[in-house]
Formats: structure tokens, sequence, C-alpha cells
């Protein structure tokens, strides 16, 4: 045997193999590992405060993802693709929340003063505060899983959307978040590619220059 | 020579080789290379129609930084990191904005007339909307691009941590943000463990459990 050459895929590899996929091939499943992966990153992805402030639904239902699918202008990844992800946030902080959270640290790194004192903070900061100020947050905290997760799908050469174009109030009711505390915030099918009917593959992906978006201050 | 066994890292490595570092060696500077890396995976992120709402200001002035730091509690790795990337949404969306992106579309793809509806009818949703709502959703797409940095950053075996506790008001003002149509959303100082001082480095990652966090509709 001779030496083997392993071209590694970097991260800079998948932001430049992934792209807004407008149209999967249907029937195409995609493994449960691969979803699974999918999921771990965003299980992984870092938080404000650790609060994790966000569920993932993961609907393979083709009934159900053809009822979003409805309330998103009828995009066909959605029902094409073989798995939706809803990234849902909190509609609010709560107590009985930061105190799970609390009671998780506690378990992984001891009964610590810090912890609860730090926590204490953050409710003291976080529980007056409007509703829409705590599940604004929220939402940001599921942007950083939403980023973390399309390189994700791209390591395992999964396609994806990342899609806001939907009503979340039809996808509440549809699965029935209002009544877990949760509002859905953005929706990523995965599944594969289907070259002949997908407009946006063959053109080349557009991003501004580095000067127009980077300013460095020395 | 016999076969060579590479072993690539993984995002799942990366997520797991990142946390919040909360002590950074003083002096120990990031290698443009690396920054370089970082900020293109920055540019690189997707973002909702492709706006890329938002600027990156790395600084690596130490009085700047000093100023920040000032308006961040002291948190030391504004300072003892070696740069510091300021994530800065767009305070609005306007006509302006909005024809640049469409500009740039039609340089790279070509004058279609799809793309001049496409960002037509962008405009006539977002414009009508009130600054705030349009500031929100462009700060979210900074999250995005805060998600895969802090993924970027653990690739080049850099440590950073995502800062939320800061007056955005007082950063707006030393980094002259608003006259730009900026606003300070999230801090990313880049530098490098001192392994003596962060409290949080030897304790365990802390994460919810898959169950906690994912629900599936079959």
């Amino acid at each position: 045997m001779g030496s083997t050459t392993v071209t590694a895929k970097t991260l800079k590899d998948h932001l430049n193999w992934r792209y807004a996929t407008k149209k999967m091939e249907a029937g195409k499943s995609v493994p449960q590992s691969k979803v699974d992966a999918i999921i771990e990153a965003v299980r992984m992805a870092p938080t404000s405060s650790g609060t994790q402030p966000f569920e993932l639904i993961v609907v393979t239902n083709p009934e159900i993802r053809a009822k979003i699918a409805e309330a998103a202008s009828g995009q066909t990844p959605i029902i094409d693709g073989s798995h939706l992800l809803v990234f849902a946030a909190w509609d609010n902080y709560t107590e009985d929340r930061i105190d799970t959270v609390t009671q998780l640290n506690v378990e992984a790194r001891g009964d610590l003063p810090l912890i609860h004192g730090y926590y204490g903070n953050l409710k003291a900061n976080y529980l007056p505060r409007d509703a829409e100020v705590n599940y604004a947050h929220a939402a940001r905290q599921a942007y950083i899983a939403l980023g973390i997760a399309l390189v994700a799908a791209a390591e395992q050469e999964v396609d994806s959307t990342p899609m806001e174009g939907f009503d979340p109030n039809a996808v509440d009711i549809i699965l029935g978040l209002r009544e877990r505390g949760l509002r859905s915030v953005v929706l990523m099918p995965l599944g594969y590619r289907k070259e002949a009917g997908d407009w946006l593959l063959p053109m080349p992906k557009v991003r501004k220059s580095r000067d127009a978006i980077v300013t460095e201050i020395t």
C-alpha cells in the first residue's frame, strides 16, 4: 500500500457547497444517522447563558408537512424533502424554565453558589421584561443554532433551505406550539437537490466583497 | 512510505472543543491568516434574501477595546484577546441598501427580470415596516453569522466568546455606528484561553438532553 491522501473538508468547503435548495428530489430520504448528526449540532450550539431557549420540531409526517407548506406559499422543499426542522423559540423566559437550566448546571457542575447566583441574576433581569423582548432574545439564539445546522447539513452532504417566508401563527397552530409556550421562528427542510428542477443551483453564489462588510479599527 | 492516517476534525469536534472563554492570554495574538478565515466564514454565511444586512467591525486598537470593555462590565477577553469582532446590524432596510444587493446579483447572475422582481417585492414588503422590525430581522441574520463564526474560530483553534452583556448604545457611540446606519448586536473577542485563570474551562459542558429539546412528528 502506498500513501493515502485524505482531503478533509473544511468549513469553507461546506459554506461553498451549500445553497438554499429550491427544488428537492421527492422520495429521496435523508438517512437517520445524518439527521441525527444535524440534530446533535443544534443541541450543542452555544446559547446565551446556556439556556437553549428553543426546541426543535422534526416533522416527517407528510400530511403535517403539506399543511405547513400551505402556510409557506407552497414552497416545495417542505414537501419534497424528507424532514422538516422547525425551530421554535420560547415565547418567554419563565422562572420554571430558568430553574430547569439551573438544575441541569448543578447536576453537571456541582451545587455551587456561583451557579445559583448567576441564574438568580438572570431571573431578576429577564422575568420583569416584556414577553416580546424575551421571545426576541430567544429567537436570536435559535438563529445561532440555525447557522450551525446549515453547516452540519452541508457536512453530511444533505441539502437544506433556511426559510422565513411562512405564516408563524399558522405553523404554531398546526404544530400546537403556543400551548407549549413556543413560537415558530424559522424552517429548515432537509433533502436532496433535484438538479433538473432547481433554478438557483446553476447560478453563482453572490456575496458582498470583504471590503463592503468589514471595517478594521487598528 | 506506508499509509498515512489523517484524522479530520468534524463539526462535532469543533463544537465540543469550543467554550465561552472567560480568561484570555494577554499579549498572545491571533495570526492574521486565522482572523481572515473567520472573517471569510462571516462573509459566506447565508442570510435572508442574500441581503447580508450587517457589517463586521474588527477592532484591534487597544484604547478602543478598553472603552468597549468599560461598556461591557469590564469583561476581560475584550482586552486580553487580540481581536474584537463587533457584529453591527443595519438599523433599517432602505431602498439604497436593497438596490445595492440587487445590483450585486445582476452583476453575478445577469440582468434577469427574476432578480428585479424578487428584490422589488422585497422592497414592497420591507420598506413600509417599522425600523425596529427591520432591525430585529437584520440582527437575526447577524446571529446566523455569529454561529458560523464560532465554528470557524474553533476550526482555527482560536478561542472566542459570544457576548451580549454590553451597552449597545455606548458601543454604537464608541464606534460611530449610528451615523453609518448600524447598531451593535453582539461581540466576539478572539484570543487564546489562559488555562490558569479561566474558571469555566475545567467545568463540563452543559447541554440539555436530546429528548428535552426535540419533538418528532412522524
